[in-house]
């Protein structure tokens, strides 16, 4: 029987079967330090995030979007913490998303970082259907980022991804290669059910 | 020729292609009011939800879940905007999504309104692939539901999802009617990039 591959052991450990770009998605930190996104794979990504719902359609989110080797790439990899920007100076794009959490009235938007959210997660889907993988980071200075690409004040970049292909075979360095291997792990199904009537679960959840 | 369907119709208009279950999907308001969700089913919407990432794997999300027909269900309508009630009660399953916007020792999660989206996107996903629909509605009363399923404080109701069975011949009071068939439409994908180098997109983006 051939050995499972590295992404077949990452795989959602579920008490019924996921849609297989749920299922096999994960954020590993091993990206191809030669791999490269060609312009309609970002704008499919882009896409992804266009077309997700949002409150009253307000659609409250922004992207920066820097390839690997343009000066906006250095500056989105200068504004994370040094222990993000071990790994994730070999993806291809760093993206930053950017919540509108004011309309340009004035007004806030209470759903801004929920919806970015959203979008986020659809274009990670988009990039696991185009064989890519996605890392999102919270460790970042968004005041750098603020500066460095001229954002007003009532745009907040809620996290940066580093977009790309996977290399199972890239080395990390420690604790990260021992991080990549870990199992993944989630809060049981029941521990996620708050008020309401009891829903009847599959044991195994 | 064979007419397109109703669900044809409303497949995002994209620069460049993108997977099915994101093209393809839409919030609809026409719910199937006979339409029911098995136990394995639910089970698999929360568990495309668990499996989202999360910053440092908090998972900030807690969902109450109502079958329609149970005092939860009822519980869950009475809080929504009356516009909603109207066709939200033909729904199998009202969701709350709930974020966890403050630790048990009482540190904020900063992320946790954009996770609890980011799990709700992947929810709709696997929705998506179970051939049900999702909406989702911020017209509610956060009090009104805190209070009918005793929440703690630092839980925030923020979305509550109708899931079911889309029914296209159903027909929607006015103006829910007209709305329902209205062209689906987002910004422009160049509005949405802030910052950074120009990006090459299609001219039809």
């Amino acid at each position: 029987m051939p050995e499972p591959t590295a992404r077949d052991t990452r795989t959602a450990t579920t008490a019924v079967p996921l849609h297989p770009l749920l299922a096999q998605r994960w954020s590993p930190r091993a990206f191809d330090p030669h791999g490269e996104m060609p312009a309609d794979q970002i704008t499919a990504l882009l896409e992804a995030a266009r077309w997700s719902p949002s409150a009253a359609n307000t659609q409250p989110w922004r992207f920066v979007v820097a390839r690997r080797g343009t000066p906006a790439f250095a500056q989105v990899l200068a504004a994370l913490a040094p222990g993000n920007q071990v790994w994730a100076r070999n993806s291809a794009v760093l993206l930053v998303a950017v919540a509108e959490t004011v309309d340009e009235d004035g007004a806030p938007r209470p759903w801004a970082q929920y919806d970015v959210g959203q979008a986020v997660a659809h274009l990670s889907m988009q990039a696991q259907a185009e064989g890519l993988v996605v890392h999102q980071m919270g460790g970042f200075s968004a005041d750098a980022l603020s500066s460095a690409f001229g954002l007003e004040e009532r745009f907040q970049p809620m996290v940066v991804a580093a977009i790309g292909s996977h290399d199972a075979d890239l080395v990390l360095p420690e604790p990260l290669a021992v991080r990549e291997q870990a199992t993944r792990t989630r809060l049981p199904l029941a521990e996620l059910l708050v008020g309401g009537e009891p829903v009847a679960l599959p044991r195994s959840a």
